[in-house]
């Protein structure tokens, strides 16, 4: 197998894994998710969260099965933008020098050919235009999900305003080695289709509150909180959220957005994902399956049991 | 079990399996997709694919989670958009009674209590004020992807001008059921992170022309286009898409997009692919795994060999 850090796709991070055998420390490879900001002559049309590598097959094919472009004489120019030296200058002074190297790395412009006039897909109005400096970075996007959360009016945040304070909230090894099971068990479409995601909310001690399953990853996250909101039970800060796919960045976002310090997935973790719930105060555990689990961070809310 | 089209979430349609012991016709049960539209005082704000039930959930955990309300305070009303008599007559003239059902159930509009202004999320500009329509269906979505995908010029429409003609083009069983196989083989991010989605194209005989790998489904697949895009290979009507996860409405769409006529996936189908894929003339296999499949659209282009 290749050294795992030689691809720009993954990362390496240190993490505790539970096996038969008990909890110890560990390091694991995860997928790299960093936001991708597309324009179309200056005018940012979208911003996805992707997996660095093969931006401009990623912006051409987006924009083509969009409705932007159709044939090769749509396309004048095809950049990734990188900052004025001046530009870069000013930033540098603000922000770190890694910080200012992934916003290089995080835009892609296309220009139309002199004469062409790219024209926005019925269904898809262009957002506002975009700020002349180079876009995003997964450290910006994190700073601005913390900013907007109010966590102070819902009563979750801790000495670090931006951060979910729990209290003592822990959670048994032995309960959620039980929860995929649990929420299996109540996937309705799931058993009948088997196409299906799912999203449960669990106390600590293993009982299963509330499950919505949808096509969409994000939905079913959505609808639980949704429920919640309706109950008047946000925020949720002394519960876990277990959900049946990856865990993502925006499925940590939304969880965060809850009031919620425990989210656990039966599948693999982005890197994106581990760097928000760090900040955030999120614990995020990952291939939870059979006896065995990773978590990520914020490992003490897991304790052996 | 219970009889699976109970549940709003999912619905029968007949299809072809191939198992160890031959191909033949049989009945399954998929998920149901369909669009909703989400308004905040009458402007849309977003539309997602979702899967029907507990929309009010999803709408208010979406709007609450992309910052868009925080507390209950910021909640006058939720209705499910529901036609004037007279409009809904008028509807009734050029549609059929089904569609108008349809386009009840896919829109919820939150209003704000008296006196607030909601306000929309830095980073989510609001849209164009919706019509006074009630909204989107899954009918209306699938005629607006085929009236704006210009096949005509690409040389892939046939006798219907919004069909994929992909002449006598075929694929074997035999080859289709390695191609997961050479997918898997070639995944560089996926074997360490187990977090991935693929997408390859492979031709007629089994060989895998391209792959790309992302955190995001949609991704992976805008990849692989967006490289046939670049290489001048558009459109791809004498290839076959293959995925690594589930095949929902907007991964058909992107297919039909580049003049693929062919698209499998390992895991489960959506109602709303389904049904773009038989109108776009896209073959359309599912759970391609071990020995067997499922083929719900077009039929045609698989041999057995």
């Amino acid at each position: 197998m290749p050294p795992p850090e030689s691809h720009p796709g993954s990362r390496s991070v240190s993490c505790r894994r539970r096996s038969g055998d008990g909890v110890s420390a560990a390091n694991d490879v995860i997928v790299v998710e960093e936001p991708l900001e597309l324009r179309v002559d200056g005018t940012a049309v979208a911003t996805v969260m992707r997996t660095p590598g093969s931006d401009r097959h990623l912006a051409l094919g987006f924009l083509l099965t969009e409705g932007w472009i159709s044939t090769a004489a749509d396309v004048g120019a095809l950049s990734l933008c990188v900052r004025q030296q001046t530009s870069r200058e000013d930033a540098s002074v603000a922000s770190s020098t890694r910080d200012t190297e992934e916003d290089e790395e995080n835009v892609v412009d296309l220009r139309a050919p002199s004469g062409v006039l790219l024209r926005s897909p019925a269904d898809a109005p262009r957002r506002l235009p975009a700020t002349s400096s180079c876009g995003v970075c997964g450290k910006r996007t994190i700073n601005e999900v913390l900013a907007r959360t109010p966590l102070e009016r819902s009563g979750t945040a801790g000495p670090n305003p931006s951060c979910i304070d729990a209290g003592d909230w822990k959670i048994s090894d032995s309960t959620l080695l039980r929860m995929p099971e649990k929420l299996r068990e109540k996937q309705q479409i799931f058993r009948t289709t088997g196409a299906l995601h799912a999203a449960g909310i669990f106390t600590d001690s293993g009982e299963l509150l509330h499950l919505e399953e949808d096509v969409g990853r994000h939905n079913a996250v959505d609808k639980v909180i949704g429920w919640a909101f309706l109950e008047g039970r946000l925020p949720l800060r002394r519960h876990a959220l277990q959900v049946s796919g990856r865990v993502s960045f925006e499925i940590v976002q939304k969880t965060y957005a809850a009031g919620i310090p425990f989210l656990s997935g039966v599948s693999g973790v982005s890197s994106l994902a581990v760097d928000l719930a760090e900040r955030a105060g999120v614990t995020v555990v990952g291939f939870l399956r059979g006896d065995s689990f990773t978590v990520y961070t914020h490992a003490d809310r897991i304790f052996v049991a």
